[in-house]
């Protein structure tokens, strides 16, 4: 297979011809073949009057059918081979096994939400009988089922070439829900974004299903992004990135003739508390546990743990003095793209400016290359200075030292919003973590003991998201099978006749559902 | 009981210092006693922190005593008797039938939600049980519920004073949640908010809540709406009313730091479809029908019949003549407020300059009057001028005339977002309603088959929404009990220990709820 720098508009591979964009190895800084030239403003037309065509016939594809689509796009990645494997890892920079293991949880990704498709829970199928001998009013036959919202625009992450970027968790979600999807491929592994472009768009030309179901547009966020968001086609918006891409792709979502929902992944510093007695009893352990989550993938997690939160002591000296200590030997990595480099250095050096440095890694040996630190700063400090909550996306973390469990409290209530929160405690601490917990709720999509953030399970109880700004929207989670929720509406068809109701509202229930019947779900 | 003026911030009863509002008889344009004057900023405040001091323990309130508090509400309201049906009486110039019904709507609406929240259902409870030897790494033990949002902003609608007011839907299903609500009284029944408002605060007392779960506000939108809505601590907005009113609610929440959902009802036209059989068979019984839910109530509901498409020919002139004839006798009704019947004579005057009045209903006699219009006009002209499908709130409505079936579905593909869309069809209209029905469901939250979209059922399958500009929010229902999903966001727990978990996710599962467990709902 050659990569050929072409777009995907339905089946057809069409080049753009706006700015070339290229991948490159940020090992090397070496551009990689072939150019990808960003779509015209006719060619976003194009693909959003192809999905729209593709929507109404999309949406109503049995659910077996759909199911067998999402596992034809899992076979197709897989059959990608090594040629996905060696053009990710050119592009990203990430290891080999990394990769590897990203791509599994992106095939089982589509094949959790084929599972979730089939059983036909999320259409929330509700029947209220009618009461026609009801005073003063009779009631009528109500019947509700969820439908898709829309044609959905995808964008890409850069820290996850394959589950979060073309046939990620938005794309999975999206089609799971019965929505066509357009993805905005993020200009940092074009290649990678093409060849599993291709095995979509082969998974749809296999299941029959109409070409607009599925696109791929290359271009820059400003130009081809926008463009997307302001079609009137496009329903809805997935996307995870930079609290400043999030924020502008939400704006032009508001300010559309007909806003439509944006679930932007933007920021969060993943706070860890340690507690006093977990403090005492396994500092060291602690430490380690610390330094290998912060420092994995070079830190470019967005549930990489950014700050940690204790009270100042002996205990907490013993955790700094060990995970320096581990710092210090922990090699530079290569960062995704020269961009996040630059970004994580100017990070660095803000941080620099308002707290104290206690340890960094071993010095860049390359370019684009991610030297670890550790900061720490007081309490009262950080609740004075704003900027010392903003991300810095890498391998730096911040701990800020409380005096009382009180200032911990107030610490945690001036946090913004964030995907996780974790707590290190033992027995004698549960009364300390119980009392911070409602705060936590409040702030956090998801709580840890005894854990670390990064690692973020797709299952059916993941939350991944959180309050603004961690998520644009903190109603829904990113991953897990409750991300197709975001993609659907309600409707209620009263009084209908059997035989024009949809099939999972019909008397008979020939989809089995569990319909909530008259108030009672049924068995 | 004697109405007093004042204010209800948690359980003081404070009076305003800004602009005096009064309510006014419609009937009479007399002004009634007493003046409610405005809150000031800092109200505004005092109410939003004690709401937030409020909001950690009340979200934790047994579900058992969160659903007495909603039936204490029923029973305080039912307890003010008379004195609230005369006030409200007075204040909107609606018979006393309709007000009584509204009152018995409202009290059951508030134990309907009441046994909704003893369901637990809402709660959405997932968990996925820990896998310790799965390879390549273990999977955690990770559980979700659903948490309520934070403090609510309610804004009163004026058409039920009741049933979309101070202890109405958004106020019932924001209490569900688990979120405290404040209140901003609609200016058009303070008397009436008043005295609903007390009731629910003895509510809050008789239940030994804390004060902040519930406060009420006077005061105009641009300032106390606007301070609420601009208020940190106010995580969400449930708002019926106009589409200008609506969308700079959206745009205040948006702009905020942290931006909140705003939902949003605001403005349909509730499309009706006449299908040729069933116009051949039957147009005078759907002239009669049409014209009974047209002028009832002076056509002040969101779901009045404000458009019918039909193909033209001698059955759809029948149809009109019967409707003209009815019309005529009709008799002119009081509207709620000076301010409505004035926009609904610009409406009307604005229809008239763009489509063809074919009958008029009898002349008002007294102030405020509504007098029922019909209007006529082509397909083509329909959708060559977007004015003719704004909303004019009252008893007027426009008949689109189709040449062919494909027209009725261009016209229908024109339309803006609907809380409801109606079909009225015989056995021979099935094929021809069918191909309708895929546009039907992208631009509708209800589609009915031969009834009157007038009448909103309170149930479970209930969808009072629908895309923009019918609400902010597609994905929400204001009435049923799916409305208290608007309040919720997903948390996520990773392996607590089971003495830290919330009660509804404890391994014993003491709540006894159907847990989605490993993929599998629990029977």
């Amino acid at each position: 297979m050659t990569l050929t720098g072409n777009m995907l508009i339905g089946q057809h591979a069409i080049p753009g011809s706006r700015e070339a964009i290229r991948g490159i190895n940020p090992a090397t800084n070496a551009a990689l073949e072939p150019a990808y030239h960003g779509g015209t403003r006719e060619q976003v037309e194009h693909a959003c009057a192809l999905a729209w065509s593709a929507f109404d016939s999309y949406r109503e594809t049995p659910l077996v059918a759909r199911a067998e689509f999402l596992e034809a796009i899992a076979n197709e990645v897989e059959a990608l081979g090594d040629e996905l494997i060696e053009r990710a890892v050119a592009e990203t920079g990430l290891p080999h096994p990394r990769i590897q293991g990203e791509r599994g949880r992106t095939c089982q990704q589509l094949r959790t939400f084929a599972r979730t498709v089939r059983s036909g829970e999320w259409l929330d199928v509700r029947v209220d009988t009618p009461q026609p001998q009801r005073q003063p009013l009779p009631r009528a036959d109500l019947r509700q089922r969820q439908v898709p919202l829309g044609p959905v625009a995808v964008f890409g992450a850069s820290n996850f070439p394959l589950a979060f970027s073309v046939a990620g968790g938005d794309t999975a979600s999206a089609l799971a829900a019965g929505c066509p999807v357009i993805v905005k491929a993020h200009s940092a592994h074009p290649g990678t974004s093409e060849l599993v472009g291709r095995a979509v768009a082969r998974a749809v030309k296999h299941c029959g299903l109409p070409d607009g179901v599925f696109s791929l547009l290359f271009g820059s966020g400003r130009e081809v992004g926008i463009a997307l968001v302001n079609d009137s086609r496009i329903k809805a918006v997935g996307f995870t990135g930079s609290r400043s891409g999030g924020i502008a792709l939400c704006k032009a979502a508001q300010a559309r003739p007909e806003p439509i929902p944006v679930y932007a992944e933007m920021s969060s510093i993943n706070p860890v508390y340690l507690f006093p007695a977990a403090l005492q009893s396994r500092s060291e352990t602690l430490a380690q546990g610390f330094v290998t989550s912060l420092t994995q993938g070079a830190g470019q997690f967005c549930t990489n743990p950014g700050l940690v939160i204790a009270v100042q002591g002996p205990d907490l000296a013993r955790f700094i003095n060990t995970a320096s200590d581990l710092l210090r030997h922990s090699p530079a990595q290569t960062m995704l793209t020269p961009g996040i480099s630059n970004a994580y250095e100017t990070g660095v050096g803000t941080l620099a400016e308002h707290a104290q440095v206690v340890a960094s890694g071993l010095a860049a040996e390359g370019p684009n290359q991610c030297q670890a630190h550790l900061f720490v700063t007081g309490a009262q400090d950080f609740l004075a200075n704003h900027r010392l909550q903003s991300e810095v996306f890498g391998a730096a973390s911040l701990i800020v030292q409380c005096t009382s469990a009180e200032e911990m409290h107030k610490v945690t209530e001036h946090l913004e919003g964030q995907l996780t929160a974790t707590l290190h405690l033992d027995d004698h601490d549960l009364e300390h973590a119980r009392a911070l917990l409602p705060t936590l709720e409040r702030k956090a999509g998801r709580l840890l003991v005894n854990g670390w953030p990064t690692g973020v399970e797709v299952c059916d109880a993941m939350v991944h998201g959180g309050p603004f700004p961690a998520t644009s929207d903190s109603r829904s989670t990113s991953v897990g099978t409750a991300a197709i929720l975001r993609f659907l509406r309600p409707v209620c068809y009263q009084d209908f006749p059997d035989s024009l109701l949809p099939t999972a509202l019909q008397q008979a229930n020939p989809l089995s559902l569990r319909r909530l019947l008259d108030g009672q779900r049924e068995a």
